[in-house]
């Protein structure tokens, strides 16, 4: 057994790792998968998956509230945290014991520990020393602390998830994915929310237009948030926390949630000691996951760029794929579709107006937006909110984005446009159905091809 | 006044005919357009909008109910159709207030009143004669009635958005698009509901795999139904209807719904005394909309076809443009997306796998399925479903078909792939987002292509 030498020895087994593992064996290759928690990892366990699910429930919570003005009598009663937490631990449960089947069934040796390289083409995990004719570095990302001790009342992500009963109030630094979808969530379930966020604006890396609208909407929801607000520190007291900022303000609340980014999981793990190029503690990989050091590849939140998770997955199989031979095409940031799950939902994909100037000329580029309020289903919802394409001016869409309730799953037919370089014609010629949300991007489409249907004005 | 000709006039200012209208404003040209009743015709009145606002109120009802599971306590007082019906009446007169202002303000001449064609360039409005270098008949359809007396207790779908209250108990004649979404509404708001279709199968024109999913949901949910089950006759009684079936059977319900399709609504309208070309009420029109008569066209419900509201839009434009001198893409129904509002919700768009095989030769298509149970948001929705792709092998997917809770918006992906001819290596290349409803579409791919990631089995 310690003789063998694996195609692919793989450091971790979360959403890029268990992908090229996935894949890897698929392709004939013999895989090692090291864990040290659980296969799945930060996605599956403390981050993309539990959020989603408390915020369904939050969604829940907030059709509840407005159902009688639909003519469904009902009354909230509470919320009981505890069930909760045991529905979100039950979509993880079976999440997790699905993709144990399939790690299992495609004959990857998992091994579970904690995982050190110590050659270019070696993992020792407890004393055992596991070779591979290919290491993928696969080690994920923490939550940043800012140099807070994190406890009971100063939160990361993780301790928020693991929350037993709903804050009464919060403060949370970063107005970033995280930090709004938690807004959004406890908000829904009965928080008092402020959002500290040091740059002008909420979700300051979508499109201007988008973060406008999030913040009319959090402003309706009664979500407090400051911008261009830096944070300076943190007291417990007696209650809870008592935030301060740089410009002298302060706000008391019963927790603080940290939610200032992801770094890089890579310290301790034997990457600079074998030489592995690295650069503020993030692996440096070419586009097909090749770091400096042949036969060593880095996928996922260790490589700069979007921390995502279906980044990580579809770098995983573009290594594995690339070991095994084939011809990959590599994965390219900006065309990876993004979303974010507060309530108004956002959903986005290639250039936000502001950068396709940046790139193409602010006098080559043009756009379109059209208004939710003029789709019906949207109507039906409720709900406020906007298609957005921005385009090269007589070429391809290269933006697309969209807010508004569910709106993120609009994010599939907005990938395909700006991946297949779609123009407004191409686009306007086909038929969307009504009615569906799906209508406003045919609609934004006859706008930027200079044939509105159903826009005003 | 009367001594103006227009250079279309439009009979019907329903989806097609109002469609027409705007669009042919917007090339410059002169319009006037003849409606009896409402603009915005049964889509926005009494069709589309009406049933998936009141789906909406249901969806929410459901909502409340499994809100506990959830960790969200809510108890279900009870549902006040009154409201119900305040609320959809809401979103109907928004709608109808935009569309009123998008006509009036493109300088549309629109004239209220029962048109009649009465020449090839004229229609006769009340005693008033409206010429036109170009007509556009958009009279729509109606409710099939099967030569059953219309009341209180005998319905169409007209009635059946009209009602006071929820019917304890519903017998439905007809499970396609309209019967399983009446069915499905009434259900989630606590009707006793038995569908009777002639057919084998629940929604026959869809893929076969979405029948049999969906009768697995309707099952679940206490929705009876009798496929191969012919309606023989109905009789009143005290409490509501007795309906008899030919093979002997009879069913107690406080009501009978009447939803076996629609019929074009093209009688006494002048058609047949004009010389245009009909065939059983339809009126016949090539792919451009144009009748056998020049100057004369024919747009929507009134053509054979898809009876879908969307289709009617995407004509309408394509007339005007043609009117225009323009050089539009005709619609090609097989290339229109169609969506079902019951819960589970139904998407497709282009050919179920019988008709690929059909005309393709069965050795020469290829399909592939993702089961939304290996789908995290799925998952968190609590829903059963899928996605299958029909393709020719090595050639292009012709069919997309989704199954599952709010799984109608994955259409718009999905069209975009039947309409340009995407195939398997081309969509498993994109990433999808995560955690999604829409990656359903990118693992389906994957299962295409041969390279199933999270697929088990």
């Amino acid at each position: 057994m310690t003789d063998t030498v694996y195609d692919m020895v793989v450091l971790g087994a979360g959403s890029g790792g268990y992908a090229a593992a996935l894949r890897g064996a698929q392709l004939g290759l013999s895989v090692a998968l090291i864990e040290a928690d659980k296969v799945g990892g930060t996605c599956l366990h403390r981050g993309c998956v539990p959020t989603k699910a408390i915020l369904h429930a939050a969604e829940t919570a907030d059709a509840v509230r407005e159902a009688g003005a639909l003519g469904i009598r009902a009354h909230l009663e509470g919320i009981d945290m505890n069930t909760v937490n045991d529905y979100k631990d039950g979509v993880i449960t079976r999440m997790y014991k699905g993709l144990q089947g399939l790690v299992s069934s495609r004959g990857i040796e998992l091994v579970q520990g904690w995982g050190k390289l110590v050659a270019k083409d070696a993992v020792e995990v407890d004393g055992r020393v596991i070779r591979g004719r290919n290491i993928i570095l696969a080690s994920g990302s923490y939550s940043k602390t800012i140099g807070q001790q994190v406890d009971d009342k100063v939160l990361t992500s993780e301790g928020a998830l693991q929350m037993d009963h709903v804050p009464a109030s919060a403060v949370i630094l970063g107005g970033g994915v995280i930090g709004v979808e938690f807004a959004s969530a406890w908000a829904s379930l009965g928080c008092q929310v402020t959002i500290i966020e040091g740059l002008p604006r909420l979700v300051p890396n979508e499109d201007e237009a988008i973060s406008k609208m999030l913040e009319r909407s959090f402003r309706k929801r009664k979500i407090t948030f400051k911008t261009k607000t830096m944070f300076a520190s943190v007291d417990r007291t007696e209650a809870g926390v008592r935030v301060h900022t740089e410009d002298g303000a302060s706000y008391d609340a019963e927790v603080m949630l940290i939610a200032v980014g992801r770094g890089p999981a890579t310290a301790n793990l034997g990457y600079e000691e074998v030489g592995v190029a690295m650069d503020r503690g993030f692996v440096l990989a070419d586009e097909y996951g090749r770091t400096n050091i042949e036969g060593v590849w880095a996928v996922g939140d260790i490589v700069p760029g979007v921390q995502l998770a279906h980044r990580g997955f579809a770098q995983g199989i573009v290594v594995a794929e690339k070991i095994a031979g084939l011809a990959p095409e590599p994965v390219d940031d900006v065309k990876v579709p993004k979303v974010t799950f507060c309530e108004p939902e956002i959903a986005s994909v290639g250039l936000t107006e502001a950068k396709a100037k940046e790139i193409h000329g602010a006098e080559n580029v043009t756009t379109a937006e059209f208004k939710v309020a003029g789709n019906a289903k949207s109507q039906i919802l409720g709900t406020q909110g906007f298609v957005k394409l921005v385009s090269v001016k007589g070429g391809p869409i290269v933006g697309f984005h969209a807010i508004g309730a569910r709106m993120g799953e609009q994010v599939g037919e907005g990938q395909l446009i700006v991946n297949w370089e779609a123009d407004a014609d191409d686009l306007a010629a086909l038929v969307h159905a009504h009615p569906t949300q799906n209508e406003t991007i045919g609609e934004a489409a006859m706008v930027l091809a200079g044939k509105a249907l159903h826009n005003h004005g």
